[in-house]
């Protein structure tokens, strides 16, 4: 017998528990979304990627004997910068000027060391927290890094991780992010990282496979609007106009989609302020199909970081099935792009993502599409973005505290909560796993100790550490060259000079 | 007659149009509160100040011959600042240190200037929107002020005109925000500027008699939980399940508490995405009443600006009658000191409020309250916080031009959709007669151009231009100053590299 109680057991089997699940929408699944028909076979339009340590999501589709299959690297991926394509191995591009690289090791290595000070389940409780929740990623990039070549890269990093830019999020908040999801090789990475996996059949078939077992207690088009903890019950009305009655009630929306619901009583001044302070990211999931797996012909994974302000695209990913069959790329339209191309039509999309495709893998092949599925979450009004939601500066010192506080008889899931891989399908299982224990702790069914729980590895995604080498922890900042080079006394006090003079406006020249 | 027609009249006497007013609340006025109560006879606990250049609230208020007096400035101000009280008059508080008064002069005409740039109804295209928009005020500060005393006071102006933090706000927002109240001087005076007034028995008279013409019409505790628009008429369905039928709404809520809507269909994405980025500001308005008007009597008028991290308020005001009843000192918790202390009692804030007034202004008469009301708008689920909404950085640029566009038969109001005094009552009326005469336009009862109407000054409130002095205009900044006197070469470089070194992280010295 298994030790651990799944959500879902908690849910149908625990003594005399009555449950109903509330689903706004007329399927589950929320931001996974598995599409069915005969051009894709099955495409996932949401959530989709799993890998190593996220070992819930990974024990929940092993009980319901959905498979796993990895993202296909084999071949190289293509870094495209300045109009040009440089094949690369590993999980990011190399860096070949030395100014570059040292910059380029410099910026994850102070990303790491500053996620390692932020306490993963209280991330305000970090030594530093209010001075980095006060910095947007913008600030802190412009403190760290020296080249713009540098800079430009941690942008596409934010956008990629985040779906936002990175002058909208805080610091404080991103660095927490990155180091819940174990750095930022294991959150960047295919290989050995989030993105080494996807489900066979769409990770879609997780929820489906739960709403099965759960039968006619999960209810679809039943958007709540009202919860009322007046009375000794909760009084939950949905917009189809039916009325449920609970004992106790777990909100499993994003932090901003309790919005929808009017409450009585009213919330609590820092938790009726969070939720209009946590937007989710902005995001088009983009898969064009071809009728041949070109790029692998021509060397290339299917794997893209694509560098252009013009382009669509930011990063792309192989998304042919694993038995090789319905040849097709996934590509994400990220943060400000997402925003811009949202008011394009469909058709419009297609052709700019296929000229850049063809510009990144050098084939007109790829100006050829047989067919394209792309969702934009930003119009989902009950999701309201993707991947997540992200802080502002200055929102997660003040409201952290209460992301996860219950309120009367509401306690709170939804993968902002968690606090391993939140953002992830892997969050949202560990949030509202957390929350029914939260649940049947109050009922006396278990003790306090037992609401937060660690998962033993998946067997079959074994982690592997990211071993960092001698230079990569003791290559210099180029801040650090310049000191050593014993060039600080005067030339940097003149670039430091004209620096500060650029800064404060009053030299013309363009940064560095 | 008069030549302009009010809202209401627009809504009561146009050709035959059935108008109804669906109030979430039980009582009408919104972010404007007035109470009425033995002790203090009647108190404005929500926006209560009006001044020159607001000249359709005043319009509006006349029209129900609502009356309003002067808020006392006739004795001194005081200004405490690292423990002590500053007696001063005029709109900010005098600084002696000549660096710092030079620093501060620059503050304000930087901000000034660069408000000239950006277009009052679209200042997303200001010539540097984008790069204003990346900066939050705190950034922007940086950059201009070159001592912590301005900074200090800088953050204590954002503070008091917008209830949030300068880390929290776009500087291209919040440079707009002060140019469309007039400036800097404007928006935080209290003579000549948007304190100067407050109506004869509270400003709430205004929605009451508004909402008195219009009778049955309004209907109060009517929150709306959904809007149809897939039929040929709006259906709106409200929480105490009343279901009404319209050819066009005017929605007339903050922009993020559009999202207690369902809507069909789904609002487009950058609307959705908008309402889910605009959160309130938080603010306790904070009544402490007195025996004795003792203030007066030591040469005091009430107004205090407050500048210690530990002080609950940040700015007082006088809040006696005009008739010199009811002695009272009105005073705000903001921001960051709000979410703090809203976790206190009210005895508690009360004790703490005492404390300051007493040590500001050097008396314990401060020390005993006849009496004492509050208002914490952070709770209050229909207004998310007061006074209004910001925008975090890179959001105006986004998503700013979807603000007031309308979606199908769905017309946008309120205050933050205002193009002259957004966030204030003034702006209030702006946005809801500009709103009804879209749906009058779209109607064929008014031509387009009608839609926005400049409004003829309010003779009893005339605007005095503020007229800057020829040092204000032409000192030098601190940077500016440094340049003039040739010390560029040799000791600013010197200065720069240090403050370079400093903001890399290689020297630990501690700010200007």
């Amino acid at each position: 017998g298994k030790q651990q109680q799944t959500f879902l057991e908690i849910l149908l089997k625990a003594n005399g528990l009555n449950t109903v699940v509330l689903e706004a929408r007329d399927r589950v699944g929320g931001r996974t979304f598995t599409v069915r028909n005969k051009e894709t076979k099955w495409v996932d339009l949401g959530g989709a990627y799993v890998g190593p340590t996220q070992n819930r999501i990974f024990r929940l589709a092993e009980e319901y004997g959905i498979k796993t299959y990895k993202v296909n690297e084999q071949e190289s991926l293509v870094h495209y910068v300045n109009g040009k394509s440089y094949p690369f191995k590993g999980s990011f591009p190399p860096m070949w000027n030395p100014f570059v690289l040292l910059d380029f090791n410099n910026l994850w290595r102070t990303m790491d060391d500053m996620g390692k000070e932020i306490p993963r389940e209280a991330p305000w409780k970090a030594p530093h927290a209010e001075e980095w929740d006060k910095m947007s990623m913008r600030e802190l990039f412009e403190k760290i890094c020296w080249t713009s070549t540098v800079r430009q890269f941690a942008t596409l990093f934010v956008n990629v991780n985040v779906t936002s830019e990175p002058h909208e999020v805080s610091a404080l908040w991103f660095l927490w992010y990155v180091k819940q999801c174990g750095g930022t090789m294991r959150i960047f990475s295919t290989t050995n990282g989030g993105q080494e996996r996807k489900f066979v059949g769409g990770s879609g078939q997780i929820s489906e496979c739960m709403a099965r077992e759960l039968g006619d207690r999960v209810k679809l088009q039943s958007p709540v609007y009202r919860i009322d903890q007046s009375g000794n019950m909760v009084v939950v009305e949905t917009v189809d106009k039916q009325t449920y009655t609970a004992k106790y009630v777990i909100v499993a929306t994003p932090p901003g989609l309790n919005l929808k619901m009017h409450f009585n009583p009213e919330l609590p001044p820092l938790r009726n302020q969070l939720i209009h302070r946590v937007p989710m990211g902005s995001v088009i999931k983009c898969m064009v199909y071809y009728k041949e797996n070109f790029w692998r012909k021509k060397g290339y994974c299917g794997s893209m970081v694509i560098e252009e302000e013009g382009a669509p695209i930011s990063l792309t990913l192989d998304d042919t099935k694993p038995d090789g069959a319905v040849p097709a790329i996934m590509g994400f339209i990220l943060a400000r792009k997402c925003r811009k191309l949202s008011e394009l039509t469909k058709e419009e999309r297609l052709k700019r993502i296929c000229d850049i495709y063809s510009r990144v893998l050098g084939t007109e092949e790829a100006l050829h599409p047989v067919h394209y599925e792309e969702k934009n979450w930003c119009e989902e009004e009950y999701s309201g973005g993707c991947y997540t939601a992200y802080f502002p500066p200055g929102i997660l010192t003040q409201y952290g505290k209460v992301l996860r506080e219950p309120v009367g008889r509401l306690y709170f899931a939804g993968t902002e909560t968690a606090t391993e891989w939140s953002g992830y399908m892997e969050g949202a299982v560990q949030a509202g796993e957390r929350a029914a224990r939260e649940v049947m702790c109050v009922l006396g069914k278990i003790h306090q100790s037992q609401i937060w729980q660690t998962e033993p590895q998946c067997l079959e995604v074994p982690a592997l550490p990211f071993v960092t080498t001698f230079w990569e922890r003791n290559m210099p900042s180029v801040g650090g060259l310049l000191k050593f080079m014993g060039v600080s006394s005067f030339l940097s006090a003149a670039t430091a000079a004209g620096m500060l003079a650029y800064k404060k406006g009053l030299l013309p020249l363009p940064r560095s």
